[in-house]
């Protein structure tokens, strides 16, 4: 698959996370010459937080994560890659425990400590031989760089994705690396969204999940590709504490805030490249809309924006066709006057107070389209609830994709 | 444009409707050689009924309907194809106002009296100089046909969209004639679905209204393109009473049911007939859910899957992708049970109680997804809740229509 023309240059350049020992494998989930199987060893003492999946009918890993989350505690991280283990009844289940049970006894921990994420073919179990295999050849590998990392994990992607962020904690420096994968739901592979972050910090396991909470109202719940969701759809943060900061407790500890904000920023950018590795994707879109009756209803109506067919086709199309978001605004079903509704291109209104701007300057909206990073503006006029989300467009790419094609 | 490979191979037969006297002329809101006004005289004594768009953006040709349609009675209707005046401020609504006064003098009755539907561009205030100069000319033009007229509603529709039902109420056979127009949303004309339906018989305005609406969810509300909605569709039912039937006035009237069932019949016929010009459809699919945990439960997860991306693509690609159709379950966030899911395409089970099921004859499928008019059948396993629609598959043709162009 060629590289999406929205990836960035080059893989980040990323600092070691002291806790995390990486290794990778050839487990064989799929007939390919590459690692599918990512294995990250943690220190002891490390805390998890995760988000998971809204869909009803989740992953035996997605069950697993649940319910160990509330325990706090990780001591190892598996990824498979090829095979979701998705609609796969008991045998998946049984395919999630032998691999939590084999980690937990090399490693001498509890199988709660170990958690799971597949994505790949849906409706095939999880060859257990060739995960029980693919462990322990894991456990004896090299240890592995981030880029390796993000590289074994992906499916469809076309590039592998990655970022990092510090804070000060005090008098401590921490940092903060993410790997994560994604490029909308590619069949048969499911290009489920899996990400992982990584940090030296200590924080305490509740407070790590209320960070990632609102980490994840800004990023990963602010982007869409097709607006299909995975039935995998897993984050998981782990903190090793090894950079010996006083732990982070509450939001009123020094520190806090700056973790937080590098936080939400790191999974901003992580967000980020899985739209610019949407199936097909030509155009970056960003979907600002302010002046709404609150933010909960501004991002209903961006994701409405951003999910309509027909406003994602005439960005594709380059054309300035601001009738379409009128329509995706009205189908959001929120709060909005049509008289008092405005929309830009870039930094060009182009229609105000529900009006077309007379004689408005083609130039550089045309302009702003033909690029590949393209922004959509728009005021409800009602209040002060605003939201920002990101989406690419809707191309033959996606249709080659998605449809010429059989599982 | 192409006609739809899904159209039917020939306009229907469609007796008159006593009371409806129908023209047709060009006014020239686009700058085609084709007629774009279609009008309809309907005697006195005729009652009405109405369902708009959910849109909170909608058309000022809407407003107006909605306001008139409480008031019950009718004697014109006018449509107007190429220019849909939305989105067009105090200058469209100025627009509707001349016009209604226009034919109201003309008629000798209340503008409240005149109903009055667009499509087409929006943005663009409906120029008053031609709408006048077509009344004028539409008031002394020849009776025009059932098919005359429902050619010149369409816009970007690819087949002209009529169905006709009768009823017996007591000793009297009444009919029910209707036209449609509609097929996805096509820019710069949204291809708004409008409506209208003409029937002789007598029934009292506010259970019309009522029997529109019940026929309205087993139908309009049951299709889908792309999702996306139209900030003008509205569907109108005219009764003139001419065929002299003791007037319905509630459900217990003998002739209610049938009449209720002829007109449901209809508007999913018609309601069908739109699904079958969606853009660049190639496939009628039928999504048929039971054992939901109610009707309504089962409405939204069978829209949510005819809405999918991800499955109207295996579709156009004929693949028996049942992954799709799980990942479009759980994401519709009504209750399901992962493993009590079962999935037929046509009338083979590929998945049971949450499992492929292994070794199913893959040849009656293949043969199923090769063919134009394709079932998916789902069942939730929890309760006695059903729902069906019909969506088509989405294709390169959506894109090249939607995409390959600028307005």
């Amino acid at each position: 698959m060629k590289r999406s023309p929205l990836a960035p240059e080059s893989f980040p350049e990323l600092p070691p996370v002291p806790g995390v020992r990486l290794a990778v494998t050839r487990a064989g989930y799929k007939g390919w010459d590459r690692a599918d199987l990512t294995f990250a060893a943690l220190d002891e003492g490390t805390t998890v937080a995760g988000v998971t999946t809204k869909s009803r009918c989740p992953s035996p890993e997605v069950d697993w994560c649940r319910t160990a989350l509330p325990l706090g505690r990780a001591r190892a991280l598996v990824v498979n890659a090829g095979n979701s283990n998705a609609f796969t009844g008991n045998r998946g289940r049984a395919a999630v425990e032998a691999i939590t049970a084999r980690v937990a006894k090399a490693l001498g921990c509890q199988p709660s400590d170990v958690f799971v994420a597949s994505t790949g073919v849906i409706g095939v179990p999880l060859p257990i031989d060739k995960a029980e295999a693919g462990i322990d050849s894991v456990l004896c590998s090299e240890r592995a760089t981030w880029e390796e990392a993000a590289a074994t994990i992906m499916t469809t992607d076309t590039f592998p994705k990655a970022a990092a962020r510090s804070a000060v904690i005090g008098d401590r420096t921490v940092n903060i690396v993410g790997i994560i994968k994604g490029s909308g739901m590619i069949a048969p592979d499911m290009a489920t969204m899996l990400g992982f972050i990584f940090t030296d910090a200590a924080v305490d396991a509740a407070f790590l999940q209320q960070m990632l909470g609102a980490a994840n109202r800004q990023s990963y719940s602010c982007i869409t590709v097709d607006g299909d969701t995975s039935t995998s759809d897993t984050v998981l943060a782990f903190a090793t504490g090894k950079a010996r900061n006083a732990p982070l407790t509450s939001v009123d500890d020094p520190g806090a805030d700056a973790f937080q904000a590098a936080l939400t920023d790191l999974c901003i950018d992580l967000a980020q490249q899985v739209v610019r590795d949407g199936e097909g994707a030509s155009k970056f879109i960003t979907v600002d809309v302010t002046g709404a009756e609150s933010d909960a209803s501004a991002h209903r109506i961006a994701m409405s924006i951003a999910n309509s067919p027909l406003v994602k086709t005439a960005m594709a199309g380059e054309d300035a066709n601001w009738g379409r978001v009128v329509m995706a605004v009205g189908k959001a079903g929120e709060p909005a006057e049509r008289d008092l509704l405005s929309i830009r291109f870039g930094m060009t209104e182009v229609a105000r107070h529900g009006l077309a701007v007379e004689g408005y300057d083609e130039a550089p909206v045309a302009a702003h389209l033909k690029g590949s990073e393209i922004e959509i503006g728009v005021d409800i006029g009602l209040r002060g609830g605003r939201a920002t989300v990101w989406t690419c467009d809707l191309t033959h790419g996606y249709i080659s994709i998605n449809a010429d094609y059989r599982s």
